[in-house]
């Protein structure tokens, strides 16, 4: 097929075996390799069993418990942590191996519901099996060829999905909130190009914009990259978590009456605790008006993208200048997966980032080394993370991934109108995504329960959600996690993502919480 | 062994399995999961023979290519890289994972000397394929007890081996630059405490310092956290790579003279293209009198610390502030596996970086909080490095990670001293770590061959390395890097790492890259 390679590739490289006298350096024995490839290849060979058996079958079935709860310093007795001198034998590293899954959560389980992320997709995971064996790092195209063009076509559809007729430029990151430090870090180079250089102290008092409801990584954004969390002006949502427009307008006003120089805002799609989209064309309409840099940080509610049914969610995402889109979240594509992207024709990623270091990215390849992208990155080795998702995506199709984000919004559905037909539950508010936000009130709180609720979240009346989730925990039964929020007291957020999820899972969710809570 | 969960946990969490009939919601019918997981096994059991043989056996097989080149056209074509609206078969999947391996480089080769890791350690793999199938995420110990303490057990120790007798915190990061990323941020918090809440713009101009000779991720991290490239002061290294103290000192000087604030300055053990180390003793003295943070990026010299007869490389780390160490480097933990560590009983890592999250970090948890670190991290989801580490550890032992690092230095010196010995080969200098910096002279260039290679740097005459290294990798016998480096033409720079590489390696490397220039 490639005549002008095979004919120099059949040229084996081994070399001609004799032997030869040891060499000793530095009290060292030379000949031969001291990692015996042979021995490794049985330990993996051993070791594969275990996982397929306790990190794969019995991880993921309902009949196990979602976790083995030991405490801190139950647990730490029973791994023997300590590090020392000597090395153990590979029967006994097995059973380390058997117990760090044993006492692990099992956050493929059907019954994980507990972050933004759950579930086990097999095609995924050999995506992963094979990058961790073959353990490569994403600079250049001369070492990581397959994943640096795997990566490139992971964010050509993206893109197009986002629906940037323009086209775009990205690159996978090290988790959502490192995304959105990207983007405020491109903003305002894009406003400030000499900011790189200069740094902040040259520059007037940049100020951005966010909802209360964001995720706190944008405040750890503005706090790591010097711009001051105090810069970061904090927008009203309304009642559904969503950020208000006029209020929006009025905070840039009034860093403008300030003197200072607003220059992005970061849309939510989809909140953290919520699970509410801003309001983008409105958001965009303002950053029009006001030159800003409009980021949409849909790490979770990217993947409604993916569905006709749900994508109107995101409506005018396609106005975004850069968008944060976590695949490893209801996509299932596996932690980390995590696309950050900028809009139009443009090299900013490359201009704002770059350093140019010459032991890597030489000038004077035999390839068109436009394909060495690590310079767009602020890392230097780099995980490749989009070929897990680029595996499943070409298994599944867009189809499939469709599929999935439409029966866990259907499955979100189911809840909360079981939850509104059953006694002793109560929704916080219509879930418009996968998060379910609800009260359980057992029986004794139950007469009176909206004035209860607001007692109990004074001591010493006790909390419902911490102990039920206490108990949750050390039965194993399942994990879904609770949060206060604003003015409310405690409440459960359910996360629906996983294909694995059947309505009996939901039912069973219900179940457990009065199970588990009704004493209180 | 504990009767209080015991007997909660006793009862199994699975559900008495009754018909019950189809629920269609929003189009979608919920009974039952979507993803059947005993296909997903059965996928998984077809792929893992497929990874063990590509990617493990023939991946570190000496007799197989470390690559098998294409050109990025060539390369699309063969992978079929389009993501489309209909999934694929099993078959085919499978077929693509074999040919995602065959055209990847196999980092893991014993000729694969191209970058600062190599290499393939069987217990870090099985470490990293147990926490693939678990997908843990580091935050809380909630949903990862087993990986949070692993973590701390490691930290633990590198703290101890850097001899911070007063102890030390830190943390996981991804990647050596980002650790580098955190020293500066912590640097600067500790000296202007303001900086998170009210940002740069508030501040004196910040400058810091690092040599000639350190990473571009310095650079990176300087433009990334809003100081600024200009404001790193570039402090000129000696013939050997390592920094001048005198021009610190100067440095530090004129920054004052200035009326800029000095804050922090990055030493760098084991430099990129030399392996140097600069003196940090004398540095740590400058950092005293000035009242300076002191960071040490140990990335890639940290192995070092392992090694009774090298360590002395290091000597004056203790009065470090901060270090930055990449075990993914030499000791083989796998790609990514960066610590970042403060000196002393602080808590500067959580003050300068929460954000305090109500969703995640629960201050009503019923067990010790303080095992919830990740609001020490720029990150939210984070992936658990720690444990293949840890996990190589216990089945190597400290001693057979010292053998390690021993042995690779003392190849290097075999390499060094063959070099010498062999025309047509000359060093550039003598290697103190693992890096062979070299040039190769084909014979046409051998008259006189010091002012050729002058000669040979500008066009039109043929730049010797870049070709060899594209006949390499054509013929994929072997993958080492070459950089042009101050007032030195390209040189090639071996690097020494993997415990399967052998001294017939070497010579196998010189003989090769004499066999592919001599016609030059």
């Amino acid at each position: 097929m490639f005549p002008e390679t095979s004919s120099k590739s059949s040229a084996s490289p081994a070399e001609p075996k004799g032997k030869r006298p040891p060499v000793l350096v530095d009290g060292v024995t030379l000949n031969g390799p001291t990692l015996d490839i042979r021995e490794a290849e049985s330990f993996l060979r051993d070791a594969m069993p275990i996982i397929m058996e306790e990190a794969v079958r019995k991880a993921t079935d309902v009949k196990e418990k979602v976790c083995e709860w030991r405490s801190p310093e139950q647990l730490k007795e029973v791994l023997d942590l300590e590090l020392r001198d000597g090395g153990e034998a590979n029967p006994k590293i097995l059973q380390r191996c058997r117990d760090a899954i044993r006492y692990s959560v099992k956050t493929g389980h059907p019954r994980f519901f507990n972050q933004l992320y759950a579930g086990l997709d097999p095609y995924s995971l050999v995506g992963r099996f094979i990058t961790e064996a073959l353990n490569p790092s994403l600079y250049t195209y001369e070492v990581a060829p397959v994943f640096i063009l795997t990566e490139e076509a992971v964010l050509k559809k993206m893109i197009e999905i986002i629906g940037w007729t323009e086209g775009g430029d990205g690159l996978f990151s090290p988790g959502g909130s490192v995304s959105n430090m990207y983007a405020v870090n491109v903003a305002r180079y894009q406003r400030c190009p000499n900011v790189k250089e200069l740094g902040l102290s040259a520059m007037p008092r940049l100020v951005m914009f966010t909802s209360e409801e964001c995720h706190y990584s944008v405040a750890k954004a503005a706090a790591f990259l010097g711009i001051g969390t105090k810069n970061v002006y904090v927008i009203r949502s309304d009642k559904r978590g969503k950020m208000i427009p006029a209020e929006f307008e009025k905070q840039v006003q009034r860093a403008k009456d300030e003197g200072a120089l607003p220059f992005m805002v970061n849309a939510t799609a989809g909140t953290t605790i919520l699970g509410a989209f801003d309001p983008l064309e409105e958001i965009a309409d303002i950053c029009e008006r006001h030159s800003l840099w409009m980021h949409v940080d849909a790490c979770w509610g990217g993947a409604a993208l993916m569905s006709n049914q749900h994508r109107h969610l995101l409506k005018g995402i396609h106005r975004a200048d850069s968008v944060a889109w976590n695949p490893h979240k209801m996509l299932l594509a596996g932690l980390q997966c995590c696309a950050f992207m900028v809009r139009g024709q443009t090299d900013i990623l490359q201009r704002c980032h770059s350093a140019n270091a010459s032991y890597l990215f030489q000038q004077d390849k035999f390839y068109d080394i436009s394909y060495d992208t690590g310079d767009k990155s602020i890392q230097c080795s780099r995980k490749p993370d989009a070929f897990k998702f680029w595996l499943m995506w070409k298994a599944l199709g867009t189809k499939g991934l469709e599929e999935r984000v439409d029966r866990a919004l259907a499955m979100a559905r189911y809840l909360a109108e079981e939850i509104k037909k059953r006694e002793g539950f109560r929704l916080v508010m219509e879930p418009e995504y996968a998060n379910v936000c609800f009260w359980y009130i057992p029986p004794s709180l139950r007469i009176d329960y909206d004035a209860k609720l607001k007692i109990a979240s004074t001591p010493p009346q006790p909390q419902v959600a911490p102990v039920v989730k206490e108990r949750m925990m050390k039965k194993g039964s399942m994990l879904v996690g609770y949060q206060p929020h604003g003015d409310k007291v405690n409440f459960f957020r359910q996360i629906i993502i996983s294909p694995q999820v059947s309505r009996e899972d939901m039912d069973f969710l219900l179940d457990e919480i009065n199970t588990l809570g009704k004493d209180l």
